[in-house]
């Protein structure tokens, strides 16, 4: 029976919503404290060399100058920057390879930080890393995979011969892909590539680092992981945990790279040498350099069995991840790339590998998908291709074999899933079957084009999952939420208010959400891998329950009635047998503070949810595109996204993340591409000017389904969508310009150079 | 059995300390927002004036100037400047009088607030106040109670009638004062009257308000009760209590002056007018004359009836309060003063009033000990001529009559009184017996008195005493702890960490305080009434046993025992039979976050301790004094106090506010005199050059006894301590200055001109 909602599922707007608008939001970047500081970096200008020396004294020298530390200045500890790791259980240590130190003493890419200073202002302190002289001993520059896999490649770091950082086998292999393979009666081999995409986030970053008096450290920055960051910084600066605080200042856009360290940890180790409060605040070009982005995937080869029925026989992958200079999350996005692979369709003879490897560029990281949207851009071609050799439309093909609930899936159980109903529902929008059977003709030839993909709420098995509420009840009858999840711009805090307000029977305006600050609110593993709606979600349910139980007792007591006969709505505890007899939230919870006959009481509840699923949602995109076969130009003319939310809690702000992850996804597919020359290693596209990413004007119509099927172990039904909006447009597009004129296009982006290229060849052939 | 004990009774230094000496502590003026504005008070030159017109226009086009604010602009509700008065149980609402504004239409003395501006910076916010051009209409100026309850007396509040703010009973009169006076064989009848002290604590008013986009209000200041100031703060400028957020910065000191509002409410008036972040500091002048102090009770009337055998039949008193300008905490004092005349003393018939009368004078308000020392300068002389009328020694007298536990108590009965070891063991130090009966001849002549004193641990049932405290543990194996008492000099965070480090078993280096900020910490109704460490005290205790419950059961399931069985200390749970068998809490804690096999545990609780009890603390004093006749100066020599304390927290910290409080008794007794001219009511006394308090030079020796005799209401049976140090010096001074010279000095202060003229008087007579 469906349940009957007050708060979740309205389109509220966000509380987080005015101070943006207004410009009153404080980012890291606006903190100003008392003497604070202003902290520089010193970056190596070569792609790979030794620092020999370095000759601080004449910055030391100048006036305005408060601090300058070298790689002797910063902890000896090396670490991984993404505090993700921290969450790894001890046998999967593997994945988390500490690599880094703040400064390093040999540099590994052109922006590398050898050097920092702290001075009263921005200009002494440029002036100041100019007066730094720093001996470099030039070596041999690896900025490819191909040439960093060279037997005689020069070592990028010590213990990774032939600069691979580490091999990672798909972990939930089954059968045995050679007889699969030999079961088919079709195979299809294909090698793709896809490209590295930045994050973008609007906000550069920004770390402001203060030390009290009695040593505990306050630190403010963008982090998507509060307290893993705050346990991460505890263990890299030998600092108790209880003596840093870590706090999230207003967080302009997160996508992923913000579960890594970027300048905070020179912000703290300037501060620490200064004795003074010190703000980092990075450009929009350093931003580029060295905030990390999306893993460069230089060879992305799957290899698909199929039979004349459309049944899969086997899958198989090999894939080369280009890590950049550092490690970071790395071994986390290829874990999930190996694992998107498999995890939408059946097949019984499954096999992968990934190989991360180490070359003198920009390090990679995580973004948005995390791996997904890459397995999905070569699978969901080879899934075409499949069905093209059969002679099958590929939407049958999908709906043919798909997981369902039920099937057994490579993970955990599938719970629910309305896959099929999006499929059916996206296709019709689009006019699937007229357009796909259209005749293509003329200059400009439409295509269609589709692509599924399933994607987790959260990341239980293989990360920690644990997280807390904290409920406390005011005397005007609101309450205050503590809750530890990023709020980057994905509306997580609304959300998580209207599922508390609708457990306690509380208007939406009742609750007041603190976040992001370790001293104040509870543990959690914060915000990445679409989780905080469901995890965090949960744990909301039920703190806010255990505070409505005590507050029907408390209610109970003053209207003479049981517990059991109570329920509260729009904060008035009623008697359900009889709605007029009720006494208001506020008025209960002032008497039990103000209670002159001893028995005060006080509503403060913290739960813990730590989950054994990971709800999976289905998605299924379609595009219509126009490909100018002169100029080579796609232009996406539609995009539906028709998506198994489970519950949306906020319609809007799920739209709103599908909207948003597909306009990251048709940059993706179409335009994006970070370039370091393939001579120096020196980052080209370092700004908006070369980076292109889509504006306004380039955005078609975006059509959002949303199907609602509760899913049972989500709050309300509710499962994650942060990412999922970024994983098909691009496999979507690619399918349709292969439709429109018969090319396919595998490595990314589809440039019309490409286009054009592959017409010629097509021409030719 | 004593307890053992490894952190309660050391002398461990405090967690605010480093901050504080060196100079890092942010206090409310040190605070500076993004576009903060400095704001400014208009003060009425007269004592009594209606406004008729107020002209602001020019003030307004000041370039700088962002906010004028006069009557019009504040809330037009009226308060109470205390928000103490919120925990009045209704039937009391009669104390919690509500007279002002936060700007006022009439000027009630030299110093009210008119008008208010705030500008950027405080050159332009000083100009422009004498820009406001204010017509006023002068009324007769009442200054002081004699004037001001004439029958043809200006009235200078509407409601009061002859200026009467409040009539109060002795709320717990007993028998017949009549018939007890007739059984007496002796009646002493004394009129004494005491003067007002300003509290002078370090740190001048200074608040800040800033209001964020989406309505919610922070406020930093040093209110003594955070809670009740946000509650107080959302009543007058209607506000829900969710978008309140009080703060304390670092108090500069309370003595409880700090129970009222000083410059928050048109610092926050400023606030909203501006739509920008206003800062309101004042002056040490300003301070003097708008900065509550203690009442002036000018009339003092005490009437004892006594038996030859020292048995006291009767005890009446009959009051006059000089609230000054506006009611504030004068009930409070009021009730309490008359409370600590019966609460010393066994005695069948009693009875006593109080009046509290206006006056065009800065109002009076809470200090230290909160119409306590008034008493006890008043009936602790009455007792000493009590002693001298039937030949006894005062000492003998007091053992005799003072109220022992197991004896009915006016209020609550008395769970334990090591008051004869305290007389007897200050007795001891001073030399009572050879001193008391020594000649006494000479130009410069010795004396020695004796004063004791009983004192409540907080208010039950007079007020709200409902209390809570978060204890939330980190994996470090520290804990954070969120209360809410008022840090403000006095040690309570150290104190209440060795309470919690005691409980839990961690070092007290483990335990991280946070307090006095209402959006972190849980509700409590602050610091005053020597409340902190009884109460706040007992809600760590049980807190921190939840805590400790779990952590045992987290142990019992990782060594494989049952709780019971383990014990914690020094941060490692241990089988108690086998204490080698340990795993650390740390590792416990760690293990319950980080736990991949889904049996996540997040340790945080909290508890609610509401008290039926108020501990009774007992003291003696004893001073040593020299008086030159040819001088009229009083020298004091030696003080000793020895104080039943139930159980020193912190040793150091207990002595530290019992020498601070005989400190400000001393200069209450002897110098200290807050003067209005009387002519035309202005503050003569508006500096420390012309308020003359004890400096290091004025102190004598303190000695203090500490007598432990743990309460079993109390943590590890520890008392509060916050007052009575100020409660007996003042009494045992002018007891010992008649036991010198053979004059009584019956109004405050003792000055050498009282002291000579008296000396005349007694010669001529």
């Amino acid at each position: 029976m469906e349940q009957e909602l007050s708060v979740v599922g309205k389109r509220l707007p966000r509380p987080d919503g005015v101070a943006k608008v207004t410009g009153a939001a404080k980012f890291a970047a606006d903190i100003k404290l008392p003497e604070m500081l202003i902290g520089k970096v010193l970056r190596s200008p070569y792609a790979h060399a030794k620092i020999v020396k370095i000759d601080t004294s004449k910055a030391r020298k100048l006036p305005g100058v408060e601090a300058v530390i070298t790689p002797e200045d910063v902890p000896k500890k090396s670490f991984n920057r993404s505090p993700l790791g921290i969450t790894h259980p001890p046998s999967r240590r593997a994945r988390d390879i500490r690599d880094e130190y703040v400064l390093t003493d040999k540099a590994r890419y052109i922006g590398d930080a050898v050097a920092a200073v702290a001075a009263v202002n921005e200009m002494i302190a440029e002036e100041a890393l100019e007066l730094i002289e720093v001996e470099y001993e030039k070596l041999a520059a690896m900025l490819d995979t191909t040439q960093a896999m060279k037997p005689d490649a020069a070592r990028i770091h010590d213990f990774a011969k032939g600069n691979i950082a580490s091999h990672i086998p798909y972990a939930f292999a089954t059968g045995d892909v050679e007889s699969g393979f030999k079961a088919a009666d079709h195979v299809i081999e294909e090698t793709f590539s896809t490209s590295k995409q930045k994050n973008c986030q609007l906000e550069p970053d920004a770390a402001v680092a203060s030390f009290e008096a009695n040593g505990k450290l306050t630190i403010w920055s963008s982090c998507q992981n509060s307290h893993l960051a705050r346990a991460s910084i505890a263990e890299i600066f030998d600092l108790p945990l209880g003596k840093v605080r870590y706090i999230n200042a207003t967080v302009g856009g997160g996508f992923g790279g913000r579960c890594s360290f970027n300048n905070e940890l020179v912000c703290i180790a300037l501060a620490k040498k200064a004795g003074k409060p010190v703000k980092v605040s990075y450009s929009r070009e350093e931003d580029f350099v060295t905030h990390e982005g999306r893993a460069v995937y230089p060879v992305y080869a799957l290899k698909l069995g199929v039979k004349k029925d459309g049944t899969i026989t086997a899958l198989q992958s090999k894939i080369i991840s280009d890590a950049g200079a550092y490690y970071s999350q790395s071994g986390g996005t290829g874990a999930v790339t190996l694992m998107s692979i498999y995890r939408v369709y059946k097949c019984p003879n499954k096999s992968g590998e990934l190989d991360i490897i180490y070359t003198n560029t920009p390090h990679s990281g995580g973004m948005r998908g995390y791996g997904d949207p890459e397995a999905m851009f070569c699978l969901e071609q080879v899934i075409d291709m499949a069905a093209e050799k059969i002679g099958m439309d590929p939407l049958q093909f999908r709906l043919k074999n798909h997981l369902q609930a039920g099937d057994p899936a490579p993970i955990l159980p599938i719970e629910s899933c309305a896959l099929d109903q999006c499929i059916k529902a996206g296709a019709e929008r689009i006019g699937w079957k007229e357009k796909k059977n259209a005749k293509k003709e003329g200059i400009k030839r439409r295509g269609v084009g589709m692509s599924i993909v399933v994607h987790g709420s959260g990341t239980h098995p293989a990360l920690l999952e644990h997280s807390n509420a904290f409920i406390r009840l005011n005397q005007d009858g609101s309450a205050n939420l503590f809750v530890s999840p990023c709020e980057m711009g994905q509306g997580i805090l609304g959300a998580l208010a209207q599922i508390a307000a609708e457990t306690l029977g509380l208007s939406y305006e009742d609750i007041h959400v603190t976040a992001g600050d370790t001293d104040l609110c509870p543990f959690d593993t914060g915000s990445h891998a679409s989780r905080s709606t469901y995890i965090v979600g949960n744990a909301v349910v039920r703190a806010a329950a255990q505070v409505k139980q005590k507050l029907l007792e408390r209610g109970a007591k003053n209207l003479g009635v049981s517990a059991s006969e109570l329920d509260i709505k729009e904060g008035q505890i009623y008697v359900k047998a009889a709605p007029e007899k009720r006494v208001s939230v506020a008025e209960t919870v002032t008497d039990a503070t103000y209670n002159f006959e001893r028995c005060c009481e006080f509503f403060s509840e913290n739960a813990t949810f730590d989950p054994d699923k990971a709800a999976l949602s289905f998605q299924a995109c379609f595009v219509e595109i126009e490909v100018n076969t002169e100029t080579g130009e796609v232009t996406v003319l539609k995009i539906v996204i028709a998506h198994d939310i489970g519950r949306a809690i906020n319609p809007m702000n799920v739209e709103g993340q599908l909207e948003g992850g597909a306009t990251q996804a048709l940059g993706w597919a179409l335009y994006e591409d970070f370039a370091v020359s393939k001579v120096t290693g020196k980052t080209i596209t370092d700004s908006f000017a070369t980076y292109k990413i889509p504006a306004t004007l380039d955005m078609p119509e975006i059509e959002i389904i949303l199907v609602e099927e509760p899913v049972p172990s989500g709050p309300f039904g509710a499962k994650g969508v942060g990412e999922p909006g970024h994983s098909s447009p691009a496999a979507a597009i690619a399918n349709a310009v292969y439709d429109a004129v018969g090319i396919r296009i595998k490595d990314l982006p589809i440039t019309p150079e490409k286009i054009l290229n592959a017409l010629k060849t097509k021409r030719n052939r």
